[in-house]
């Protein structure tokens, strides 16, 4: 098969360099264009971007020329790993002008027509998709997201409890990698030997997108499940990793080996449908009493799976475990590819026909451009 | 007024190296005595040790003759800061031969007759001892403890709040320092970019021990508090300064500022008593809305008083907010240090009137040791 | 005596802070005016700056009103932390005047006319001011300037080895912490399990500056020492203390004994004419084997003396230490305000006998501006 | 080919752990003995080891049985990486039972029959085995082994430079990783914020080991290359990697250029044999200016080329650059397991033809344990 033609938007950025690692390779997917700031426009991607990445700059993307995002893109679809102050208007003039946008970001998370997606969790929320196109007068394009890097984790872990036992009340304190900040979101002098106990936003959208995510598609709205969440989010000083404390009330009676085997026999469509992304298990248990940490299991199975640890009763709620996801990986750029190949496997994503033509002009300009 | 003599048990520990530190100078205690392994007996403090503070070695201490844990001392009472492996015997033989024990071993912190004394939060719970030294047949001894590092901070905060609302439910996740664990308790490698969720026995500590502490002496035994903790504990990359992530249900119906007010107009027995050591507050507030943080809060008068910020609603529990205390001088040698001070003041701790004479055969034994 | 008063060019980044820090109980400065960007220009100092110091905000710093670059300031002299970007024209402007600038800035310190000065080192090298202010046609005002962070420690260290043996040759290889690049400086993504071997014109400062400290004045001109430095420079993840490994080539023939004591006894003009900010020693020994480390024995003396250690034969230069000083103290702020004590006590530091009338008008202005 | 059966001694310590990790999927060797301190002799790897790798344990180490130095082995040779404590007698002991030891301890290295090799460097040095065999009156024993971790970068370094200009003086800084002192070597509370500079042993081994590298096999005796080494020694809080500032005297004027040709030209037997550990390059140059950093390049060909960078004129030896290598894989286990496969493919490891046997009555012996 051929692989589709992709477009990155904000591809120096953090998650723009992971989106550029994770697709080296990638069996459906190949970079074509990279959009970034007008800073880096004109310049070779090796260029424009500071790669802090520990494997090297993928060759694929040494030569791409950076485009700002005014410019027609010669690709199928966009991936948009662009900062919040630009990715609400961006992604919006992207959908409208037909490219479909996997977003990481969070503008259009909670809109009412966009799907907060994790394929394992919540796949049927696609549905919304066409809606979306009728409402919002998009051809060929649309928008869909995937949550907050703290989120991803969270709901993973609580969809087999959801659907078992039923969730009532969940407290959640985090501590976060400085990664999910971005390149410079946090400087050393900051978090040197420190905890910082705030994380802009963050809280708020652990409180709400859970809910979206585990709720139900009622034909044209998303219906919110019912549980209440309280989050405290910390950063600490680890590169990547995001821990959770997580202690849960349940609807129905059970024992921890129940909520044991609930979690490690959980299963989804990504597993089903054998995408190419897809952790053989969304999670992975570990039973050594001080696991899950961040540098030791931040990158089992390629970072995909969420790994969850301490299993124990909690006094008060009920049950109580340890929760860690990469949240660059599983928490942004592989969790946008992820999505992109649900999206794919459902018919969501199809071929731009019209982009056959541009490129030629697009190539023709660019090589200009490289004069 | 004569300064009383105390000796350091486990003087070379991370936790001793602490005492050594704050007695430095102190108006009414001078270090007469330091005490550790039989590898480091009749050695020089300053060569038994391996010094890791910021300060320099207190010159008073460098050539203390370090004794044994079987030693006579020429002391009127004792700081422990024993590894708990030997505090359990070693410190009921020292109260038994007359030594007060002022501990910041576990060991005895829930035996039926031991008070756990926070000077703010329990100052009466020493009325105890003289039923100790009875039931024990102790003459002049009896082993006084303070609470465990973590436990400290969610005690005094939590102690305001229990008096003016009443406290049922307690949920906190801690973010807890490597110096908590003494000085080769963490190994680099295993903390180094990483966040370990799990620290032997602490969570059930803080599910225990604050209930006593903020318990009554009902004559002749300790009722402790009626609410319930939930504790999950973590080691993270931070040198001192234990963070805690805190929501709290309280009894009565109050409001954020009502609680904010609580916590900011507490003050306790050791400001009445104007104690040396004691903080000018047992709590100070921080407003910014990223603090308290334990590089920048946790020396906050000298360490002794508890920092705390965030307060906010919890959607689930009523509020919620951020505690952090200096591990090893609120939490540890300082806390010891400030329940011997209240202890003088209460006139639970007289001279050994056997003391001198002692001394003066001790001072012959160890000029010959020096010779 | 009346104090003088000062304003602080740059006074809410990483060295402003730090001469906040210092100065809150200085018994000769106390600080009147504060000068930002225009983006703070107007805000109350508490409000302009994101204090980011283990000891707290000063007190006399919260409500003064911060100005900008352009405005007239009633102070008798600035000290000047500015950004290298704005420093050089601002500076000028500032000494044209007639303000005295004493600066940590670069953009200065290799001018032919202006002092590069440490009080223990060089302190004749003052005598060129008023050169300069007959060759810059500046009234009251000058320049004058301490050196890069890196380069104050090992100018210290070679001092008395210069005047003792003469030095021929050194080598040396630092490991800077990250406060020395400023508050945002480093990224925590950037520094974090890492180092960093390059710090934009470093190397070239410690390969220059040293020649012109250690050099003497000649009436009209500095005649720089004929010594040749090799620097390699190394960001690392220290908060604060820059390490230096050090090998040094000396002219005459000497001993490790013999280097160990002139390093020992050196002492110089601060510790003769007891300024306030000098510490005992310009150099204090560490003789065990594993010290000078960053986080023990940078604040040795307040951050204000090198801790050298490690002194042994070089196979290769003849002789090898290890180095350290607080770059924030010694090598930044403290420096300068020594340098201030320095010029006062030599008499170049005269009050500003317009202030006063200054002063009036300005209080005015800005007490409009608090309304 | 059937696969060789190796034995790890010191199987469970961070040097061991990092073989298994290495052989996992090895395709000459596989691991088929265990040896260990007695206190974990008996039980199986899984229990026995506190695996701290981020990839997962392999599956073939999981069951093996740890068996005590005293034990007989069914393999064909061991790898050791004993504690020094331990290994000068057990290394002795093994080889003289006629197991050849591939060492990476240092107590044999500088041992006059004994190789200190560097597949790229001096493969030559294995010639002396059969002398060694002779003298010692080992049968098919022997012992051979590579550098200390801070050494072999430098040693790759200097070879083709000496090779094409002959090197006179190396200046050496490191900054090394807290893995190479093992998984306790180094505890949280030293190495937190700080820089120790100083490594037991470690600037010896700088200065004595590389001359013997690079020296010649002059039939019975090794001669030394004559150039001089000044190392100092620094630990760094940085998990994997030792990076190096070095200085080095040429003997031959040349330019940097010519030097960069030289590094970036190298390569070796194991390039030219196409082993299977060996890097595509034995030097990789990093030419952006602020590389190579630990974090980013450590990994670079599997962690088994030395990264160089900022190669540039030094003003007082000719030319200097940064070295950075792996610790763990090139500096430690990957170098023992290329030792063997240039062992293999010279011909001087042979298969143990009594091995067969005795496996048998191993694995009955073996069998009964697990009973």
């Amino acid at each position: 098969m051929e692989k589709y033609r992709v477009g990155i938007l904000g591809a120096t950025g953090a998650v723009g360099q992971r989106f550029m690692q994770l697709l080296e390779s990638h069996p459906w997917f190949e970079v074509a264009e990279v959009v970034a700031s007008e800073r880096s426009a004109g310049k070779r991607y090796a260029d424009a971007a500071t790669w802090r990445l520990e494997s090297a700059l993928p060759k694929m993307a040494r030569n791409l020329v950076v485009k700002d995002l005014q410019s027609t893109l010669a690709c199928d679809f966009v991936f948009s790993g662009l900062d919040s102050s630009v990715a609400g208007a961006a992604e919006e003039a992207f959908a409208r002008a037909g490219y479909p946008v996997i977003s990481n970001s969070r503008n259009h998370r909670m809109d009412a027509d966009v799907p907060l997606l994790i394929p394992e969790v919540n796949p049927e929320h696609a549905a919304i998709l066409p809606q979306q196109q009728a409402a919002r007068q998009y051809s060929t394009g649309f928008i869909a997201t995937n949550p907050n890097c703290a989120v991803i984790g969270l709901s993973i872990a609580l969809k087999p409890l959801e659907d078992a036992f039923g969730v009532s009340e969940v407290f959640v304190a985090t501590m976060q990698a400085i990664s999910g900040a971005g390149h410079s979101g946090v400087s050393a002098g900051a978090i040197h030997d420190n905890v910082i106990p705030y994380i802009s936003g963050e809280e708020e959208k652990l409180e709400a997108e859970p809910q979206k995510i585990l709720g139900r598609l009622d034909g044209q709205h998303f219906v919110p499940a019912d549980f209440r969440v309280s989050a405290q989010c910390n950063r600490v000083a680890v590169l990547d990793g995001h821990m959770e404390s997580v202690s849960v009330r349940l609807k129905r009676k059970t024992t921890v080996a129940d909520v044991r085997e609930a979690l490690r026999n959980f299963t989804g469509e990504p597993q089903r449908l054998n995408l190419p992304s897809a952790p053989r298990h969304p999670i992975t248990l570990q039973d050594e009493r001080d696991r899950p940490q961040p540098r030791l299991d931040r990158n089992t199975d390629n970072g995909m799976t969420v790994v969850i640890g301490r299993i124990r009763p909690c006094p008060l709620a009920g049950f109580k475990f340890t929760v860690l996801s990469h949240n660059a990986i599983r928490g942004a750029a592989g969790a946008a590819i992820l999505n992109a190949e649900l999206l794919v496997a459902k018919g969501y994503l199809p071929r731009r026909t019209n982009a056959e033509s541009e490129l030629e002009k697009l190539l023709e300009a660019s090589a200009q451009l490289r004069r």
